[in-house]
């Protein structure tokens, strides 16, 4: 066994993929105008667009997922409207309350491994068409929904479809949130492709931090006319680089050659093995994830061993003797190191 | 004269110090955890507390100048306070209006090339201490100044104590947005050093972007106090980086060495080079400017040609047939391209 | 039966109890300066004072329920925060998002007819203690009650007692909403006295709207020191009246000869009689309620009858044959009109 | 001269006038519907439509300017705009900075006794149209006036048209303040209508607060389209009373039988009865009023000795021996009191 410690906190514990780090050291002394008016950031786009298969769609680089969505949704709702979110949503609990800083609620539905119901949104709209005393309350504005979950799992097209459907019926905006969402186009199971996510979705954003980029995440409004003078609230939210050419270089490198594939590809094949290996060991999953999230329960003194060789990140605790972890894979996780993980889990249920 | 047209336009048009580059390649690999909890973020504080002889003070990473404005001046503000800032200061103009977003109001100040006067604030701050009708009014709650301001100029060290010790009186925190700090700190006629910035004010930041990093600036909170639960802060308004440490790793590179020091002084001695020829070749200067934005003030048959060779930034027009135009030099600049608009400076005024 | 439809919807439908109009009538003509600054609010900050036992505290008054709530709430709240609150509790539910308008979440606990209980609250602040990764979510930053609930139902001296301790352990301020609180004194099953709610919360305000008043509610903070300036923020909000006097006239007539003890007597005694008939008319009511606030469970035929002789406010289908109505007593229900519906419900189950 | 000390310090210091607590008295026992959905409200708005000639036109009840100005402001502007005022607007600097409180910067003008002109309103759009790097800038979204202005000025019928045009012709809607508008509508110098109003303005409110009510003004918004869900707005900023006939009834005293005419018309002949004494005595006038507000230069040693006698408003210092004081009748100024005052003027000047 390494004496290094190994680690599967998550994805977002080495730097950059090396091409990317190429890409901005191959770039690094050309002159370029800022704020993100650069050829970098055009060519980024052109290439997001052509992925999306949208040549019409509104292309903004951010720096972060709690950033995007604070200011995706705050330019899109309405002084009397809140977004719809599974309670599990990230914006619903672990973003500090970004939202509510922006002056607005987050109205949750139940989730279903985090997941909502085109079911329980449907309902939840039929009551404020219904009832006349909805006045004197918050009126759901526009949908949230993340790409895979936070639990990792993911809305089949089939799911999104109806989703959707009832947010065009009810003429509210639906907004996807695809931090990881490398992990879920590269997934076996996934039946939604970003030209999908253009069609069914008036806003999503492709997770760049959590993919490969040292930061960034690509804003796609396949409708630009959603957002007006987006520009500007970019600025006053503080969150127009100067150097926008950083964002623009990395998803320009992202999206050439097939890297966010590539990406995604490496940390599902890894995600694959590792739950095959911990179910041949017999340590139970919460569920087999489809995507580079995975959930073990283990017995608390397995647990308090394991610790000692390999860092995972808390989940919950399903019970008095059980501790839920998280093993997450990414595009830099190494062989070796899913070896060596898979070599302690055996030895541990021997 | 080179084929390629020169650029003169800001010091934000390439990337990063090769230094930054070479340090965020080296580390790229290693694994560390997220949000700033990482050694390198660690060690660009250490080194910052260090360069400020001040071991005490919080340290936080932001990405960019607007963003950190925003965030430190919310925090700090009550509901009933605004800020007090030169009228010509980038808060009151030039950021789309987030210290707004944020709740509060800017109060302007005349501005003496960018710079407020002490005998100024201390009127304005005199009225509301006798004028019982201020209830009806914004209060001032602290002030804003930039070092370098948005002119190029400089707070001597007389001056930022005569406004450190009216701030005090009154017990109201000084802000200096230190944007281009590092074009400051070589300045031969600069007297603020950073020790003296984390003696006199009450927070400050050290610029990055425009010195030398992709994106960064590091706050500095002399007296961590000021700012309670600013971690979480941070993450509300959407300005926590997942990967912190690319934030970290460029700082301390710049604080390694010297070469905070070495990125202004290039740019400092190339800013003395080109105001000297300017003279030489008769072009008036707005006034002799003491770090790396000139103002050159040009007829406009001249600027005409001149636009032709090398790029500027409009600065305005004082009368109906002159321009005055920013040139600034950087981090980035190359002799060759100085000796070039020289060379052009030279020829237009034979 | 009357002609005249009955109407039992709520206890703000008629203008003001009649010693508050002489009050207005009598000093119209008298010249005070503005904005609370004249002798009849003096007046009804001193019996308001007196009869909270609590010479030191502040009162401000206010024009409405959703106002005094939003206003002290974010003037309490810090940044990082939230308000704690039942998921019924009125600020969660029935004020249009007011609190996230000010940009703070609202942290919901389960409801037992309205109330929280201590253990659930000392629950929540606890995970906040113990838990290290709460620096991504939103901090308990204050407390909500209301006292009667929008269920009508009351704190008991000891729960309140309960809940304050945890509060001041925890070191976050308890604030208490008493819209109704007129109602809530009056009840023979209440425990707790205005001068408990003066040592045991931080902020509560004594409702004047559905007491009888025109319009306005009394806040009281019993150490002034919790909301310095507060009275620039009731301006910035937009909630300071030019006349202020109106609102201090009103409270000044309220406390005077025992005029609120009795507009809550007058409610609660038709009430308790309402319900002693109801029962005997063998309606069942949701659970006996101790304040003017009473929920009977009517089948949908019957109320489809009665729908025609008198009002009352929809409140939730239990099942598919019935409906359970709120009906509302106040200072001003007429002996009259209580002896009518009381007809109208013996004759209905004859 | 009577022992009584004389008030003329503002036009807010009495209650209502007598026709309004006659019409709140008369209806005090009628049960209505709450949140302004009553008869009442609704005769008053129709009344006002009446006045306005906009059978069309959107009515509103709040409660004060301040309110009424922060909600309209916030509910009409874009995340990204301001609003244009002149710098001594009221939302300017005595609103305790509620319009930055609710997100947005107040773009001031100069003034011309409290007006702005259409010229620098022009100027100001154009170089927002001609600049390309106006994208960093708060965009004017709207344009404040107030009518009379808070010097007591008016905007003439050509003075308006010529500002309602320019905002049309940019497709920013015009808003008028109108919180003294009685004594603009009762002046002999005024050629502004209520139509004109409402055909050259996008909202504007006419004021009761300080022309008869105990509280309250009337918003008028011509095409009700610009504000949708504004009922919810009014809830969640607080400003919708649980008794909204309190407004309604007052409102619809004020326009029944001329009572909104007589109000002004009682103050203004006062107004310049006072102005023909005071230039009669040789004292000052900072210029001739048209409506109630009346500024008179002082001697600061007359000052002193009138103090004793009469209240009036400090207004500024014009130099080391002179005071500037404002003098207001209002609907409730007696000729009596206004006899008295004369009588001391014509004294002093003896």
């Amino acid at each position: 066994m390494a004496n290094r410690k190994l680690a599967f906190t998550s994805d977002y514990m080495e730097g950059a993929h090396p091409r990317i780090l190429e890409a901005l050291t191959a770039t690094n002394m050309e002159q370029t105008p800022g704020y993100g008016l650069d050829p970098f950031c055009e060519s980024a786009k052109d290439r997001i667009r052509t992925a999306c298969e949208r040549r019409e769609a509104a292309v903004y680089f951010l720096s972060g997922g709690t950033q995007t969505n604070a200011i995706v949704i705050t330019a899109i709702l309405k002084p009397w409207q809140g977004v719809v979110a599974a309670v599990t949503g990230h914006i619903a609990s672990h973003e500090a309350g970004a939202i509510e800083a922006g002056g607005h609620k987050v109205l949750t539905l139940p989730e279903y491994r985090g997941k909502i119901s085109a079911s329980d949104l449907e309902a939840l709209l039929r009551t404020y068409d219904e009832d006349a005393n909805h006045d004197h309350m918050v009126m759901p504005g526009m949908v949230y929904i993340s790409q895979p979950t936070e639990y990792g799992t993911l809305y089949s097209l089939e799911e999104l479809r109806a989703i959707s459907k009832i947010c065009r019926r009810w003429q509210i905006p639906l907004y996807a949130d695809g931090a990881r969402l490398a992990y879920a186009l590269a997934s076996p199971e996934n039946t939604v492709t970003l030209p999908d996510l253009a069609k069914l979705c008036d806003a999503f954003y492709i997770g760049g931090t959590k993919c490969g980029a040292l930061l960034g995440e690509a804003l796609v409004i396949p409708d630009p006319g959603l957002l007006p003078h987006f520009f500007t609230i970019i600025k006053q939210r503080g969150a127009l680089l100067a150097k926008g050419r950083v964002l623009g270089i990395q998803f320009d490198a992202l999206f050439t050659d097939g890297l966010y594939d590539k990406v995604g590809e490496t940390a599902i094949s890894y995600a694959v093995r590792l739950q095959d290996a911990l179910e041949k060991a017999g340590i139970p999953l919460l569920f087999r994830s489809p995507t580079n999230q995975i959930f073990a329960v283990l017995e608390d003194d397995m647990k308090k061993t394991l610790d000692q060789y390999v860092e995972t990140s808390f989940w919950e605790k399903p019970d008095a003797s059980h501790t839920t972890v998280r093993i997450a894979t990414s595009w830099a996780t190494s062989q070796e190191d899913v070896e060596a993980l898979i070599d302690l889990l055996t030895r541990f249920r021997q």
